[in-house]
């Protein structure tokens, strides 16, 4: 694994990066006074900040701009719609237990980590450079024991490295092949342990006093809005295609969490259920707007030959070429990198991977990750998901429920086909209580069987007719009975099951992977962290600091807090007795983009200087021409470079 | 049970403004193609609009006014937090279980339905009206058996009415008494019922994958709040006061939720943690900003005697005399009345209500919510509680955190008191492994109690303490091992547990209580519903409606949509071809309080008429200042009348 540079150039140390974001309480621990949870984390007032400006972000970008419609559906979810949906029987992991300790391990972690201990064991005894990064990670994992200077064959390592590189791609006995072979044991104990066995990965609760429904947190945010589709579709006037999306919590009972913010048990999604007609290629009436946008993507095929070697391509390109589907697949796809960009990631740490067969969620016929580089190795962020039409599908049969579209043809269909009339009077008294049974087996039968039945009919005046559980299997028919004509049927509307297109984002990940990619510390001097975070995404936006606790400072505060609060623009009063450069030294830690500094030069003439974060240069103004600035750089109009241009510079104060 | 009506003075029918509600979407009953569950609602695209207004306008109100650090903590939560929280014990509501049906009441509502429906059977006996609402009410309810008109004695009506006044301060034994003592039985059967039980309102689930984790849903967002407040102490540099605040959702397995979004399963909350000195009056330094806020009040000594009337009073007059019982909690009545009259509340449909004592919650000591009436009686939609220092001092006895305030001495505090010494190397040997329960037995000691034993110990040399399980109880102990005496302690640092006031709010009931009082229909049409929300928060804030297809239409619509996207204000555009009225009637019901008709006049000259949702007035100027008049509309820095009264008033068409 690579190790991830700040854009300044410098290793991201994860220890000293995840220190900082919990001493400025980003994140914390749930619980922890309580000894904690893993897999279960708070968001303290900085981390809060940036996640709801990043939901506010979503909401404009994809909700507001394309008229989607929003919904907000319970986490509680009834055992029957989640049996129907396939989450019952197919939303698992597999996990092994070791039956002397009972420790249980994630089984396609476990090979992870003991083929990737095993390999650098190789690396070391061929004397080798091991990445730093890797050796510290190894000494946090204070259980597991000290890697093994052990020489591989060179087949060996082969073998290994293509068994990482598909481990997404295995199912349980696949894995319970791959531990036996290698011998994959518990890596504290050395102990043997028991094949893998599914585990699912729903939280079960029981709703209601008699405890007789059960019922789950829901994994996805999906469900509630395929079960409203009818609804939304009359909402929206019957007009398609149409997308619903939904932000809320969804929950995963992990088996083992680990990598912090990346892998929780309870995490917040925005997903979006973009519902188009199957039929027609899926267009989409936007694509153009997006075409020229240059993607890096990884498709299955090099990921199946053992590599991840990365294309670069415009959308148009990739769904010109057919290695993105469809154009309303590739719409999302590129509408989720302006997205991310948007937000602060580094275009060089973001690629779209295709998922591997086996790797695919159930219900999905194709999916595309958005992933971001981080110290962790590539982080799925976002999934992009052809969801075809499996969830109406499987819902409609088993509740009846019409969660189709119905629409009527501009020209009618003209169907020529083979049409059987029974002649009820005599069938009823002929087969009694079979009757049903008989008619559904009639009405099920194909139409080239139809055209070989009718020339039976015509010729031996007499069929036979095959019925399940019916007189011993087969039935007679002759021409009492039975009329077996080619007509011509007249279609005015025409009914179809829409296909759903998925993007969904996990937007704790995003979160905390954005967070790595704009960290960087000041030069020469680690211990001075800033968070590069785009004003719209910074938690506060304005750090207003007087340079002492001189009474004559106070009143210019507050009437430049009041100010920039009407305008829409957050800000915090650093007025302790710390030093400038100090007070905003915490505050690049917080990743507060602009700084006000309150002097004696202030109250004399009203002007105030204004920091830039980065660049840690200054501009000194006027209070409206100050307060303007900050606005239009809050709302984007302007780049630091613009006002650094047009305000005349200010060096009087070292405030780095 | 008094109807409600709408501010044109009609009676709000439930059963017209609900169809309308789902008709348009606000909100549907989750999974209703599976039958639905009781409590569980889904919102529509209007209603998550309107969720989402309500939302950014609270934490503006709230978060960004006063400087509270948000956070977001999660919704898993361990068994042992609850435990100790009193949750465990305490967060349950009384249920009687019919053996024969195993049906399951809770138990006050039905002492209400049963007492409320021989009362109404009373009324129709002695021929007085009965209210049309309530006997829609009671047809609604299929399955309970038609009232009797029966007569009761004077007296026991009397005694009816009382018990139903005060049916919130009952508890299990006492509902047990009230149901045997008038013979309540399940009003379908007229079985007899088992006793009330307690039944635990959490739902119940397990961390992890090997099942010894039990937890729950969490009931509140408090106590996240509260295992953080040390480091929310620290983020805030060890400041006080301070507040923290968090919006989520929360959870209540109800026993048998009715009255549709008012009493769910699964609910939004947004609550307030506001940390305060327990000494010096629990005073607000921006009290002064309220105080000549007028309130309506009723106490708790008003509903003890069996009535509801109420007092209007500042709430600067309601602290001086006591009857709320300090600034911070008065302060945040104040705001709280504030908030809800931005959402559009009336405020002659809103009271605060003092908790009465066996009403409140386990952990509070007083409490007053602010109720809204609706058709359903008034419904408390947020409780405002002082929680004093139960929950900080439970978390810290159990874990030993230091969930408190160390604060310098200005003055530091010399305390008189008896001292005791311990010879640490005659006490070992003497008591080896009971010394500690000794010490600990000797720590414990009072003050009394120490000045008295040395004076025993002066005049006899020794003395005894009683020390449970140890030497039979008594303990002898002489002056080579025991010394007591009066000395002076310095204490520099002062160390206190917060109190806790915590304004705590239902948005879904806020949402649904609102909607009932800005709701009305049109003169002399009844099926003309309109939503009158302020703009804030109106799901949309403009319809744009072309007066036909005609093609020319387009580009204006077009311009006008990106416009107004630009300045931030939602819209949307209906161009079906129903008439102009019909769209317009249709956007009334979603509360749009705007629309921008587009016609051949604004082809020629760039006009447009601007529609006024609930006069139906309308305006005609050019695109530029129609445009400006909506942004300062919704914006709230301008009224409607000013607008009508700067712009010429336009009467060609009829778009009533």
């Amino acid at each position: 694994m690579a190790s991830l540079s700040t854009k300044t150039g410098q290793v991201v140390d994860r220890s000293v990066l995840d220190s900082m974001l919990r001493r400025r309480l980003f994140y914390t621990p749930s619980f922890e006074i309580y000894g904690g949870v893993s897999g279960l984390y708070d968001y303290g007032p900085p981390g809060c900040a940036v996640l709801n400006n990043i939901v506010d972000l979503w909401r404009k970008h994809f909700v507001l701009e394309e008229d989607m419609l929003e919904v907000d559906c319970t986490m509680l979810t009834p055992h029957e719609i989640l049996k129907t949906s396939g989450h019952v029987d197919k939303f698992a992991d597999w996990m092994c237990k070791d039956p002397k300790t009972g420790e249980i391990f994630r089984a396609d972690h476990l090979v992870e980590e003991v083929l990737e201990a095993r390999l650098k064991g190789d690396k070391e005894a061929r004397g080798q450079k091991v990445e730093v990064d890797e050796e510290k990670e190894a000494k946090k994992k204070k259980k597991v024991k000290q890697t093994k200077a052990v020489k591989l064959d060179d087949a060996v390592v082969k073998e290994y490295e293509e068994t990482l590189a598909q481990i997404d791609n295995f199912d349980g006995p696949e894995l319970e092949k791959i531990i036996a072979k290698y011998d994959i044991r518990n890596p504290t104990t050395d102990g043997n342990l028991l094949p893998p066995v599914a585990f699912n990965l729903m939280f079960q609760t029981s709703i209601g006093p008699s405890s007789n429904m059960p019922g789950y947190l829901r994994p996805e945010t999906a469900q509630g809005q395929f079960l409203n589709f009818q609804k939304l579709l009359e909402f929206n006037q019957q007009s398609m295609p149409f997308a619903s999306a939904s932000i809320g919590k969804s929950f995963r009972n992990e088996i083992s969490p680990r990598a912090g913010l990346l892998r929780v048990r309870e995490f917040l999604m925005a997903e979006i259920e973009h519902f188009v007609d199957p039929q027609g290629g899926k267009k989409h009436a936007r694509f153009e707007e997006v075409k020229d946008v240059k993607m890096t993507l990884l498709n299955r095929d090099i990921q199946l030959s053992g590599s991840t070697k990365t294309e670069e391509m415009t959308i148009g390109k990739a769904v010109e070429t057919g290695l993105v589907d469809n154009e309303t697949l590739g719409y999302f796809l590129a509408r989720i990198q302006l997205f991310l960009l948007k937000l602060g990631v580094d275009p060089k740490k973001l690629r779209f991977r295709q998922h591997m067969a086996n790797e695919m969620a159930h219900y999905a016929t194709d999916c595309w990750d958005a992933e971001l580089q981080t110290s962790y190795g590539w982080i799925e962020c976002v999934g992009c998901a052809d969801r075809s039409a499996y969830d109406l599908t499987v819902h409609k049969n088993k509740t009846g429920a019409p969660l189709v579209v119905r629409e009527t043809r501009a020209e009618p269909l003209k169907v020529e086909e083979w049409q059987i009339d029974l002649d009820k009077k005599n069938f009823g008294p002929r087969f009694k209580k079979d009757g049903k049974t008989v008619t559904a087996a009639i009405d099920a039968l194909s139409q080239e069987l139809r055209e070989k039945l009718s020339l039976d009919l015509e010729q031996t005046g007499k069929i036979e007719v095959e019925v399940e559980g019916v007189a011993g299997g087969k039935v007679e028919l002759d021409k009492e009975l039975i009329k077996i004509e080619k007509r011509t049927r007249v279609e005015n509307v025409r009914e179809y099951t829409p296909n759903v297109i998925e993007p969904s984002f996990g937007i704790g990940r995003i979160l905390y992977s954005m967070i790595e990619q704009v960290y960087w510390s000041r030069e020469g001097d680690e211990a001075r962290g800033v968070l590069s975070f785009p004003p719209a995404i910074a938690p506060t936006k304005v750090l207003i600091v007087p340079l002492s606790t001189h009474q004559s400072f106070a009143p210019l505060v507050q009437r430049l807090t009041t100010k920039l609060r009407r305008m829409g623009v957050s800000n915090r009063v650093d007025d302790s007795s710390a030093s400038i450069g100090k007070r905003y030294a915490r505050n690049d830690e917080l990743g507060t983009p602009f700084g006000v500094t309150v002097d004696f030069q202030s109250v004399k003439d009203n002007t105030f200087t204004l920091r830039d974060r980065d660049s840690t240069k200054q501009v000194r103004a006027s209070e409206d021409e100050i307060a303007q600035a900050i606005k239009s750089l809050v709302e984007g109009e302007e780049t630091w470079e613009d006002v650094r241009k047009r305000l005349p510079e200010f060096t009087g104060q070292e405030v780095e």
